[in-house]
């Protein structure tokens, strides 16, 4: 099976206009980062060909090095996409190998699109088929199965022969790797940017006749064998080509785990209908058991351990309106006002409340209460985080660089007509031509 | 534990020369096949800076993408070394990542000694610890655990402190690949390729500050807890820096399974006490069980099926006197005589012989019938391969190429006072300078 983008349906194009957009944003947002920046130095230690763009560096690399930053960079946060079924981040390297590997060979929008479904069809059935027992192994599936959407975008640029294809998958899972013991450090997102830099070496090398098992994926020592002994092998098939899982993404408008995010809605929806901050006395937040605990964390010190506060969440979402990447700054967590509202924040734990669900009961210093009731959280299936949102997270996570407006329009019409090269050029901090 | 040339033992760097004497034979007799083309052709696309040298292929690429080829054609022919406590292949990608760091670096044989000792001595103990239940879980422990060999000698060079070294060998842990399924393929050499590539990128990546957990190896959801939950954790570190593995290394007479290679002595003996193959009648090959269980396969097609036949190797020894890679070609396998001569070979199952014993019962067309009895096969570690049988290896391999007599001179001298760059260009099929 061959994806073409004029065979697609549109809510499927459109679904990966969205992904492309949410995973360019995360990309941007975190260019700056120390952990982008090391691996963009060691991968200019070879001083290979400018092929494509490390984003929001201005500086290019090869194709595997670009990927391999830019697909790190997509994970940084902790805020690109999450295919609902089985928490796989798929974008992260999917989308960094289809966007370089387009750049090296001058394709188009079109081209991004359809090897970005190519991959993400096959990563999300992989990772359906192995999760959950896969990730309770301490496997990081953004890192193992990562690499097979890796490769089946590449095999699709690469115009690859269906036996080329099998064997770049068979190559994919032979370098499939990502610990969760990593979690928590720079290692973490170096596993989708190894997933895309390995995918694309696998397609590579098939592309040449290099020749890998058949069985690679299912045989009897191959990656579920292996990897995820009792994984749901129907579901490596099921209905592709039809019932597409790129559709299936949820992106998340909070730039911390899912658990918390209805708690925040509830904030951002008070302080929208008028409630100030500087005026809360008290908030009694119901919620479900996993918030207590999961994120239950005080006393922060780091900025990453606010992700871990349900109580740093609801403050900053009170305060700010928001929880992106600068609420979750080592100077955020800290910061008197926001400790001091942490501290008025009590957990109320209720089994009867959905996994989706809050509900903030906050007090003010006039003596008013107000309850502000979340059923389904921003960004769930049942409620997805609408166009408008995302272009708003693009924005906050771009900040206000010159061109952000023809960007946007770029990549919500990105297809046949766009150059991808172009594309590049229009970015904050692309190299200039 | 820092390793510095000065301060290992005689027999210890005089175990490191064979071991990359054996090595540098692999590469170069290998450097010629598609895999290895295919490789260094795809590692060549970015077109990167000319670091060091593919060995025997006239090119050179960036540190990495020679280590991964010289690794893959290290193994290529399964002809390499074997830690034989572990079965890993240790030098495979720890030789080439300290051969083409020293290039890029311009350092010393004693660095590349000091490096590939470091990396020996860690990765043979890792792979004590996991195998065998590692291997019998499905991963080929050559490329997965050869990413901490690779990955320590690269610290080694680039002077990584302690706690960066640490960094170094977490992230060598998250990144550990390669599946037996690939055995009999050329994703299996390519396994100690990318334990190379990713052993470099390791500790490029913590020499510049990039974190990993500090309990990459041994944590809850570590390398041992994933990859390896029966680890014997206590081999990890027993004897380090007294006991070194570096001289517990086997090497190969010939180029297949260990288990055939006591009859294949028997029958190159025979041979040289005067056997002609051309009047041999029968031979009644006394062996191990193993042997019949893993090498009595017949009517053999394919160069790569005489490897599993003890037959083919019996034939060919009685022959050629010899199994290098030119026995294990498709025409040699499909050669009359060699087919004919395998006909008249029989075996002999025996449960009280050993695994390093054969004994051949000989007739020929004389009437005479005799008997060549081997006890313990070359290479094995009761009658390792003598210095001299290394050299007539690293010929055979190597070929009648002008400076071949200084090369081996030069390696058996490797020291303070080698220049790695100049060692390399005296290496046949070098760049010209």
């Amino acid at each position: 099976m061959r994806v073409e983008f004029g065979d697609l349906p549109e809510p499927v194009v459109h679904g990966a206009r969205r992904a492309l957009l949410n995973w360019l944003g995360c990309v941007l947002g975190a260019a700056h980062e120390d952990a982008v920046r090391i691996a963009a130095d060691v991968m200019a230690e070879s001083r290979p060909s400018a092929e494509a763009a490390v984003l929001g560096r201005g500086i290019d690399l090869d194709v595997g090095g670009a990927a391999l930053v830019n697909a790190l960079a997509a994970h940084l946060y902790d805020f690109d996409d999450t295919h609902a079924r089985s928490i796989l981040h798929p974008s992260a390297a999917t989308a960094a190998v289809a966007l370089s590997l387009c750049q090296r060979l001058d394709l188009t929008g079109a081209d991004v699109i359809a090897a970005y479904v190519a991959g993400t069809e096959v990563a999300c059935r992989v990772a359906a088929a192995v999760t959950p027992q896969h990730n309770d192994d301490g496997w990081h599936v953004t890192g193992t199965v990562g690499t097979f959407g890796a490769a089946a975008a590449a095999s699709r640029l690469l115009g690859l022969e269906p036996r080329q294809a099998t064997m770049a998958l068979a190559l994919a899972a032979t370098q499939a790797s990502g610990l969760r013991e990593n979690f928590g450090t720079m290692a973490k997102p170096l596993h989708p940017g190894k997933a895309a830099w390995n995918g694309v070496l696998a397609a590579r090398l098939a592309r040449r006749g290099f020749t890998a098992s058949e069985e690679g994926l299912a045989g009897r020592r191959g990656f579920l064998a292996v990897m995820a002994p009792d994984a749901d092998r129907g579901a490596l098939t099921a209905g592709l080509g039809r019932d597409y899982e790129t559709v299936k993404n949820r992106f998340k408008p909070y730039a911390c785990g899912v658990v918390t995010h209805a708690a925040i809605d509830a904030a951002v929806e008070a302080r929208r209908s008028g409630v100030d901050a500087g005026h809360v006395t008290s908030v009694r937040a119901h919620v479900h058991p996993l918030v207590a605990e999961l994120t239950a964390k005080t006393g922060l010190r780091k900025g990453l351990e606010g992700k871990f506060s349900v109580f740093h969440c609801i403050a900053v979402g009170l305060l700010d309106g928001r929880a992106g990447p600068r609420e979750f700054t080592d100077e955020r967590v800290v910061d008197p006002l926001v400790v001091a509202l942490s501290k008025r924040i009590e957990l109320v734990v209720d089994p009867a409340m959905g996994e989706e669900s809050a509900r903030l009961d906050i007090r003010t210093d006039d003596g008013r209460e107000r309850s502000v009731a979340v059923e389904a959280a921003t960004g769930s299936l049942e409620r997805p985080m609408s166009d408008d949102a995302l272009e708003e997270k693009f924005r906050m996570l771009v900040g206000e660089a010159a061109g952000v407006d023809d960007l946007v329009s770029a990549m919500w019409s990105l297809g046949p007509d766009t150059s991808v090269r172009e594309l590049v050029r229009m970015m904050p901090g692309a190299a200039r031509a």
